[in-house]
């Protein structure tokens, strides 16, 4: 009898050393796994391995039992998923819908590995958005007096729903540190400039008033620290003298929705790794 | 008897307002000038209107009789120079010879429209590649008791030389706010970062520490506050984690070379106009 | 009593020569009018002019009088139009949404000048989306037997719906020859390569056989020259050796739809001119 | 005693299967080595298997002794090289100096790994600058009659000066089948367009007849078949109407450049793998 087993995906990271490599294939091999892909990166800076394993042919719970081993021995952090596994995942929106619409669209139609459990908007300008790609909608508003409650419900529906993910698309509220700290590296950011470039609030306009040439944008993870977590991805759009405020806002959300859609992607991949406060990327 | 003159290019700004442009095309037709080429552009943050206009068959000598009542009807600013007419250049640099190897390249093969009339250097390093392609080294090496006979010496030779614009072409000295302002508006710099990210010293060093996934350059005049003066271009490079400060650095290289040559190529021709901090770029 | 104007496009091309833009401006200025931004160019290889005039503060049917006389004089074509009047557009559809998608939300979020009158697809998979945004869906089947009788309902609602462009929005059939003609110059199309590369059918196997390290899409006017009509709009994106036919695809997507709305606004914005089998881009 | 080895990289390809990491790891584990960099790529298309390893802490002679027994069980073609040995490279140029002058500067500057054993020129325009960088230059004229007679020339130097490389740095002489063969894998050229847009001659012309509004670059190994061999690196740049045949050259010899630049750069590096008329590029 045969048993078809998905193919996983193994990411780790640990101290720099000898045999690292020899031991994670060794152990595929061991359990008749057949590695499809792999990359590996050594920072010089930090002294730290990162590496990350696309597995065929054998089981998790054998690379689980074998990695045991490897933690101990090389101190090893490791994630092992079951590759095209949807990534269980919370929108939080405001009123621009140029992210919400693009991830939704991509789920649907071209494959983004995600599971839409839920939009969570403090508006309920998108609700009919949800609506249209089969996504329960929630409406929680906020204000000075709500934002702690709001941000119980927030957690609240994290663990109801299981969600593995949380995409602020556009999401126009800063969370607090309590809940950057709970669900840290498993929230994902677009910040509209490319930063550190114009942090903080109206980055069109503070990049209309430099007179830059070339606006960007952000996608990073949340930290408490604002503005200031992981980069996952960046990308740019040429500008011009002619362009308003407005323009530049138009010609950015383009470069928004592209570089947050990147980002998730990645992400539900498992091909981001933190490394301190920047991020290895296997893309 | 027919007198052939060169391709005359006029640059102007002044308060917006109707009539600007049938004024100054009808001071070129009345003339029996042909408009070659012609780009406008009004303001609406500052009210302030600019052209360029490119004039066949008709000569200086008419166009700056007629302006004088344009000056005066719109409180014009013009300049009016002969296409193709080089510019007078001084080139500044320390040891790294990338910019300077690409302009005078540029220059010699591929059009570029300055007349380099000196290299002036605070290393000799780079005295041979001035000499390959013939440009005067001159030495002026730079310490905190010299600077000022070192900038004195800068302005002789500006005068001496009749020259128009000075290229930082990565000079690694910041200029006083003397020379700064005697010189404003003819001195473009290269810095390697995209700006506003990175301001000062080792901006790859910066960007590597936040973990940025593009970098950048950007090409502005000079003023008195430090890498804030007008941006005239920029552009980009995709790095990944695995770049380490001297790649970073390499590649950053390619990007500034391109963009000063740019910025320098846009400004012999006339496409770039001061607006505020800002510029108009005619491109 | 005042009557107030809409910002009025004023776009022509004719023979070069002198006098053209005075006279154009000249006209305008009498009338009162404000010219708020024009461009011009004047082709060397084709001897044409052409020009775009944004006017403010006259009538349409000021300027269009004024015209005749010009219209004589210079042997021009001209096209004048009011800023904001959106273009009555039919998007024709076939399987894959992201285009249509795409467009309609542009439209509906972000200032994309159309006004969607019909959505026509040859299968009924998107007319969910068309729905989702109020606009009506036209279910025209093509097959060899009924493609003539198809394209007289195509032509039949274009006139019924007095649309003035047809978007090709990954419309996988070809339109004849009459067709074509019949609506020259006011149907786009989005090609899924970097023309003239990979003309024909599924361009991104041809890639992945090719094993080009880059992969485009290309906007252009539709003629009976199939994947030979005027470029609109072209952009890339980088791939590697690990993409499959398949991430060619998704990455591609990507770059079409951004190409195609690009080339569409430019369109409602009286932004392109034809210029023989090119397009001058007055962008 | 200690004896220090210097960084070797191996880069190897054989049908894929099981094992084939775990094997090649455990060789080099088995002989002390430190992995420090690695990158797999399996070919679903041609059933492929692709790898580049970088091995520190280890000699060449133990490594290629370890190989012989995979290259029996495997079916391997394997490379191994030290790192930061210089690759003995020939440069043809025929007028044109962009690529040569960027080539050299590099090496010189900006530590591209070639040693630059010869320049060979069918003119003599850029002499000078092999001269100022140290390089020998021959004229090698080739006509009709004597293109035989230069091949062999050339072939002889090759052997004389024991060249890795030879790389077209926009030579304008199309190599004879015999000289192809020959130098198979071993010859890099750059064609001045965005293959496969635009093969064969005056590519930047044809582009300007056909309206396109990006142009760009590609560097390939030559194969018998003229501008078909497999493509290591492409890159492009935006024009648009206004630009002149004279202005594409000019904006596209900056993307030959850097194209040509980098496809040098990785194949000194050992990061380009033929994989049929494909490449797979670890970069």
């Amino acid at each position: 009898m045969t048993v078809s087993h998905p193919t996983l995906v193994l990411t780790l990271s640990c101290p720099d050393g000898p045999g690292i490599v020899h031991a994670v294939t060794g152990l595929i091999a061991g359990y008749g796994g057949n590695i499809v892909q792999s990359q590996q990166f050594g920072d010089p800076d930090t002294g730290r391995f990162f590496m990350r394993v696309e597995i065929e042919n054998t089981s998790r719970e054998a690379i689980d039992a074998g990695m045991l081993g490897l933690v101990e021995r090389f101190g090893m952090d490791y994630k092992l998923v079951a590759q095209g596994q949807p990534v269980r995942t919370i929108l939080m929106v405001s009123k621009d819908g140029h992210c919400l619409t693009d991830l939704l669209f991509r789920h649907r139609s071209q494959g983004l590995d995600i599971d839409p459990v839920a939009v969570i908007g403090n508006h309920t300008d998108l609700a009919p958005i949800a609506e249209f790609y089969g996504v329960p909608f929630h409406h929680i508003p906020v204000s000075k007096e709500t934002k702690a409650a709001a941000e119980d419900q927030l957690l609240a529906l994290v663990k109801e729903l299981d969600a593995q993910l949380v995409v602020l698309a556009r999401y126009m509220q800063v969370l607090s540190d309590r809940v950057c700290e709970e669900l840290a590296g498993n929230v994902i950011n677009i910040h509209h400039s490319f930063l550190p470039s114009f942090k903080g609030a109206r980055p069109y306009a503070q990049a209309h008033d430099r007179g830059v040439k070339i606006i960007g944008a952000t996608a990073h993870y949340v930290t408490a620290d604002l503005d200031e977590g992981p980069i996952i991805e960046q990308d740019v759009a040429r500008v011009t003298h002619a362009d308003s405020v407005a323009e530049l806002v138009s010609i950015g959300q383009d470069v928004e929705r592209r570089v947050l859609a990147q980002a998730v992607k990645w992400h539900c991949e498992s091909r981001v790794l933190l490394n301190g406060n920047r991020t290895v990327v296997f893309a």
